[in-house]
């Protein structure tokens, strides 16, 4: 039987979200955090940037988390509208105090980028309540605090304030938070055994349909799918341990072996460098539509200048024709949305920057430029590889310009891969 | 005086929400919608698929709300996970019912579908709690339901439960709420008067150091910051109109004018392309760390070919002396990243493709490759114009390798804007 697992309450902060103007996604990531770690997330609640109803909140939260820990982030940045930590200090009936060491890493941070003091406003940065703990934060300027609730509620538990910029809320949750949670006293029960494995090039029904006959005679087993521009992400999560996800995972393996990349933290573009260095291979890309996507998705993974070398927007035709030595002739009788084009603009950047693989990207992402014969989506694709001459591809794919441009670097590192595969293979 | 604004709070219910598999867009969405709608949204509140806790969650929205709305969503489906509809029955002390209109056309649809009998799980979504208005869904099966709040707490109101798809419960509050919504007696203040502006090179504080004087003296005004990577984006909201919203805008043009390129829906690469297209002039880029982001963020908006023609990515060094013509001795003599190489890149992908500007970035976006004398975080531009020669900047970027290369090409945008204003200006 599972243990009992420990309470957990979210807060997130700030009229932004009750405007709608902005979708809060700290809450999500906080819970998936939170259930990780073996706790249970029992609600999650959001108010404006306003004391009373934070005070109301907290008092919810404390009673609702039983125990257990109340995460609340947002309204601690250094402008009059965030209240959080004046709320916070209220509701504990403690005063705020300044906090010399904060105070000294914020004037260092802001001598560093040139202004000779502390921007006034930036002082409330400092301001901590009385017996709270500061969180130094590695990706910001607002610390995080923890607070002890103990003789604060029937239960005591714990209270984390942390920022509501995403970036810095979640590497302080790695940082500082987790590692705390991870000392706490109490029951702690093993976590739920999950995996994620990332897809491309399929669909999520059609995963589903190879994967059905495996999770239905496999109890205790749960397949999420997540289709995104980017593909598919399964996430599999096994209530009975390690041990039974392992054996699901090595029966789904063959299955998924073509279309896996890797797992959560994993992006195509670094399994294609990762595959690609390991061959001596080095990559020059030439694109049209998507304007430099491409290198800035592969170039995105450090280390990536091992293999990537570089290329060039041939945006316009004459770019095209200059710098890649696409042929005049070729671009007035095909146009530039044509295999041949792509072919030749493959095979110009690879000899161009001398890499080992040439790959380019031409189509049209609309909205306009579309034509019947050629309809907006239509997006044409080369490989030139020193070895194996060339392979041209023509796609047509669905959505808005975003996704029209994202699915296409996404095809052109797919074209990339299995060109690896085949020649790994031989 | 402002006149009271009916309150509304937004339930969303589901254990996915919880563990943090799917992230709650309907909070967001709603909150959007009620917002526009003249409703002031005070709490968005996320509870498990759990009878006890849905309760205490209906008792709190209700007195919260306090005569305005409560909206519900989720956990209407098929399956016996889905517990919503037995939660609010039992919350408002009725039996539920079916009811045979939904039945119908439960059945003529699965008909439709090739099902000769209704299965059996569907059977549940025609259970309505006693005294509930039926409201079809034009996306799916399972309809939505308004129930009266008359009775029920001190201040009455209106609670309507929705299925948790977002499509159909988007549907059903078009189609179905929104004109109940504007049907309902009370006052109806005309929604708050608000402004977004987007400005970019001027950190939060320094921003909110100067609108400080203003912002004091304006009752009624709120200015809300939210800083992220591209820059700092304000949100104006008066609660006086939007007579009052004019007087604060036109006090304020002096002050953000050197840092506003826009407002809600305005990039500032889209500014800058405008700007750019009035002008007559055509933008050419020259890549290093940044890879083809700032060719990619340029070619995200539609229309970008009239100005934008191209550019090189020139990650290897190679590449710069190749394609860019920049000089051996000097890349031996300065390194890659340095003021010096910068300005040839700039120059030479300029002439190369004949633009009237070319711009280059060239910088240590790590985590590897920070030296002493050039930490991580050093980037070096240049922007090379016809006209007026050329300018060479370095600047240090705080943040992770993302956050460096998105910081950098904000910045290469505005190295742009100025450029192009100075010539406006003569």
């Amino acid at each position: 039987m599972a243990a009992v697992r420990p309470g957990a309450v979210l807060l997130t902060i700030g009229d932004e979200l009750l405007l709608g103007d902005r979708v809060d996604t700290n809450g999500g990531w906080l819970a998936a955090f939170l259930s990780a770690a073996g706790f249970r997330v029992q609600m999650i609640l959001t108010v404006g940037d306003d004391v009373p109803a934070m005070h109301s909140a907290l008092s919810r939260a404390v009673e609702v988390a039983a125990g257990g820990v109340v995460v609340m982030t947002g309204g601690l940045g250094p402008t009059t509208d965030d209240v959080t930590r004046e709320a916070v200090a209220s509701w504990l009936g403690v005063p705020l105090q300044e906090d010399p060491a904060i105070l000294e890493t914020l004037e260092a941070r802001f001598r560093q980028r040139g202004f000779a003091n502390l921007p006034l406003p930036n002082r409330r940065l400092a301001q901590v309540p009385e017996g709270a703990e500061v969180l130094p934060n590695p990706a910001g300027t607002a610390p995080g605090l923890a607070l002890s609730l103990a003789g604060r509620g029937p239960a005591g538990g714990w209270l984390f304030l942390l920022p509501g910029v995403p970036v810095e809320m979640r590497a302080l949750m790695e940082q500082e938070v987790g590692p705390r949670l991870a000392r706490l006293p109490g029951p702690r029960p093993a976590p739920l055994a999950s995996a994620v494995v990332r897809t491309a090039g399929i669909p999520e029904s059609a995963l589903a349909e190879m994967l059905e006959p495996l999770t239905g005679g496999t109890p205790g087993i749960l397949v999420q799918y997540r289709p995104s521009w980017e593909g598919v992400e399964l996430r599999i999560t096994a209530s009975d341990g390690p041990d039974a996800l392992e054996g699901f995972m090595s029966r789904a393996a063959h299955i998924l072996e073509p279309w896996q990349y890797g797992g959560a933290e994993s992006s195509l573009a670094g399994a294609v460098l990762a595959r690609c260095e390991a061959m001596g291979w080095t990559i020059a890309v030439a694109e049209s539509c998507t304007g430099g996507l491409l290198g800035a998705r592969l170039t995105a993974v450090p280390g990536s200048a091992r293999v990537f070398l570089g290329g060039v927007v041939a945006y316009a035709n004459d770019v095209k024709v200059g710098l890649l030595g696409v042929e005049e002739t070729t671009l007035a009788a095909h146009g530039a949305v044509s295999e041949i084009v792509a072919r030749q603009m493959a095979e110009g950047v690879r000899a161009r920057l001398g890499a080992t693989v040439g790959v380019s990207i031409t189509g049209v992402a609309g909205p306009g430029g579309g034509s019947p014969h050629r309809p907006v989506g239509t997006v044409c694709f080369g490989l030139a590889d020193t070895d194996q001459g060339w392979v041209s591809e023509q796609v047509h794919f669905p959505g808005g310009r975003d996704e029209i441009r994202e699915r296409a670097v996404q095809h052109a590192l797919r074209l990339i891969d299995q060109g690896a595969r085949k020649r790994i293979r031989g």
